[in-house]
């Protein structure tokens, strides 16, 4: 059980900044839309303002690098062109409105 | 940051009934209280009515084996023996009144 089940999505969040309930959520999103496509949703304490993405080995979104925190939408679509890419993802999948 | 962190813990949950939030709940409450001392907490989706919580290799809760989900307390203190046994736990550290 300590080995890491694969597709891992890890979610690295700032603990200084208070952003454990916005990764939590993000977590049960993710596992929600991809219940049967995921191995696991880590969630990773962090700081210095941190707010990371990760599919393996692959960062999906990184609030510095991206501007900001990923709108479900578009983290959805980068997780399902990851770990799903033939996965139709309905509503989340047109652009917004 | 594929490379999972330790101490690791896992909560191994059943999708089929629906124990989702009740395994991001835990999650929550586990990350606030050892918000230093945990490395990760990973959820995981499973079938047959699987609730286990784990600690790096150490299984701290089965529901079928403890008969039943873990009261907070309880489960704080099977994780704090196990990753801070020096930690005190203030009011989850007395027995219930």
């Amino acid at each position: 059980m300590t080995t890491p089940t694969t597709p891992r999505l890890a979610i690295h969040y700032c603990t200084g900044c208070r952003w454990l309930m916005r990764a939590a959520w993000t977590a049960q999103e993710l596992l929600t839309t991809f219940e049967a496509e995921l191995g696991e949703v880590a969630l990773i304490p962090g700081s210095g303002g941190i707010f990371q993405v990760w599919a393996d080995d692959t960062l999906l979104w990184d609030r510095k690098r991206d501007g900001g925190f990923p709108e479900l939408r578009e983290l959805k679509q980068r997780v399902r062109d990851a770990v799903a890419p033939d996965k139709a993802l309905g509503h989340s999948d047109r652009p917004a409105s």
